[in-house]
């Protein structure tokens, strides 16, 4: 078992809140500890399900699956680092952890070579919440190594834990390091580092124990970007997309972006489902660019699958003024621009 | 326009039942048609949203996604017949037909010179609600010629009319005639149709413009149905799939069905997702065989796509007598076995 899911205490929860039928929900790779899970669960006599879905994150809880097997208690999976109850009038919804076991010690060692090869000193360190019980430990190392931290926390999240869509906080120490550290698996967690801070990225990837720069892949997402928004400047047909993910549904959002696109002289449909994947894109031909106000990641990070461009909801105020020369990287992770800032953009003159 | 939506009689139905937001549903092959049938609502001025998910049938309503977007009316289109509305507490949905122009005439004379040289003169014809509009001339057409026809309804259908999971009015005409004549685009109907008689059946393409004999078709699929069977007779873990669709919500006998198996030895979960596909599957890797509660159309049509046996609730029987002998197509279209079908079933002495 390469996970802890702190088993005991999220027994002890179930039974103290009453759970009996109990929807797990499990990110697609921790799918295959579902039967460790339910036979925990089973024990205590709790009858449980899986959903067989995509769980993204916090922002995609399964309701609509609790409520078609009749749960009283949906356990949530992953997204979180300490257990967490949150009751809502037909459903409890329990948060719980899962921390991945290895200790990336060793591969720590080599991103220090790597930042000190480079001169970089000053680096802020952020992990996903799977690696969270190693941050103090990885801090320290790089302390005693002579560089100076910083660490951020936001809202609702663990002091240095990464989301995919809100990075604020690692914005904020945009100019104050020369790097970022980042202990993750796969490349969707430094990518957004480097969309929100444009600084150096190195990452720490213990699954595949290694440390590597992740800063040209990083700009090669950003030149795509820059591609298919140029591209988006000369659509005239745009479809905006509402997903019905409990925390990606944006429909104001959605609404506002059409009107303004509507009174720009766009042709516009709003759009709605719960994941947005190309199949479902390829059925409304008739649309030359989409916006989507449900996961930033989804235009960032798939764009190339997807051949039509898709924007974000931070990214409408260049299609409104005709260029991309001013373009922020981080407009790409902004769901919530304000509405004065798309209806005061003046088109460029051509 | 190659389809007819009764777009009148729909406005006239939504300003009478006093529509201000309407999500409409369209199946895949004609969410190209939304423009026109959203400037249809503009001008009356309805604000339209178009769900981009599948619209697999009038068991597949997008109740979530008419809520995610405030609609007051769901607008379900092309399953149905005649223009009917449906008023529940918080939504009123309104079904109307899409029925294809096109007369297949022609095609039906080619069906004749197929059945006449196969001296099958005793048919019974059927079509899907796209073409309903000519299945009076068709039969027509067919008694001029001397056949015998046989046309059956079923509730909640127009007489003739077919549905992929509801072929008990086919199937009572099994030992009445000597073919079915099937007016469809695709395989999916005609295919339903063989399953459902075991009887050779002739379509009649009015998109593709051709009449051709498709029993090697059902045929070849029975046999593919057979193979997995017989592997789901050695699997010993069972994932038995509910889906959330409003029509498709059979939890009851899913749960019933997990049961059966759990007191026949066998391993058992209870999986939940909106749409069945591969990539869903391919997380829950040690489940040996599925056993799809949702609709019976997945495991028939798409078993292929998977390599795991997918069983439908009909077939679960032949499992737990672990035998598939006395092997009845009907079953793979038999969602509803009766419990004490599947209670005192006897596993054959091997």
């Amino acid at each position: 078992m390469d996970y802890d899911f702190r088993m005991a205490q999220v027994v002890q929860t179930l039974r103290k809140i009453g759970a009996n039928r109990v929807l797990i929900q499990l990110p697609n790779g921790l799918k295959k500890y579902y039967s460790y899970v339910a036979e925990n669960l089973r024990k205590i006599g709790i009858q449980s399900y899986l959903s067989l879905s995509h769980s993204w994150g916090p922002c995609d809880l399964a309701l609509k699956e609790a409520a078609s097997t009749k749960c009283d208690t949906l356990l949530h999976v992953g997204h979180h680092s300490r257990i967490h109850v949150w009751r809502t009038p037909n459903l409890n919804i329990v948060f719980s952890p899962a921390f991945f076991k290895k200790n990336p010690r060793k591969v720590v060692e080599e991103a220090i070579s790597i930042l000190k090869e480079r001169k970089m000193f000053k680096v802020g360190v952020f992990t996903t919440v799977q690696h969270i019980t190693f941050l103090s430990e990885c801090v320290h190392t790089l302390e005693e190594n002579g560089f100076k931290i910083y660490v951020r926390g936001a809202p609702f999240l663990a002091r240095g834990q990464l989301l995919g869509c809100n990075l604020h906080h690692v914005r904020t120490l945009k100019d104050k390091v020369d790097a970022f550290l980042v202990i993750s698996g796969g490349l969707f967690h430094p990518i957004g580092v480097f969309f929100a801070s444009e600084k150096p990225v190195i990452q720490v990837d213990p699954y595949r124990n290694l440390a590597r720069d992740v800063t040209d892949a990083g700009s090669r997402i950003l030149k795509i970007r820059l591609y298919y928004l140029l591209k988006a400047l000369d659509a005239k047909s745009f479809g905006v997309i509402v997903s019905t993910k409990p925390g990606q549904r944006r429909l104001t959002m959605a609404e506002h972006i059409s009107r303004i696109l509507g009174n720009h002289g766009y042709n516009t449909s709003i759009l709605v489902c719960d994941e947005v994947d190309l199949e479902t894109l390829e059925n409304v031909p008739w649309i030359d660019a989409f916006v989507i106000t449900a996961c930033p990641r989804i235009a960032l990070d798939f764009q190339e699958n997807f051949k039509r461009p898709l924007l974000n909801p931070g990214e409408v105020k260049y299609v409104l003024s005709g260029s991309v020369e001013s373009y922020d990287p981080f407009d790409s992770l902004n769901m919530l621009p304000s509405i004065s800032s798309l209806q005061n953009v003046k088109r460029r003159e051509t």
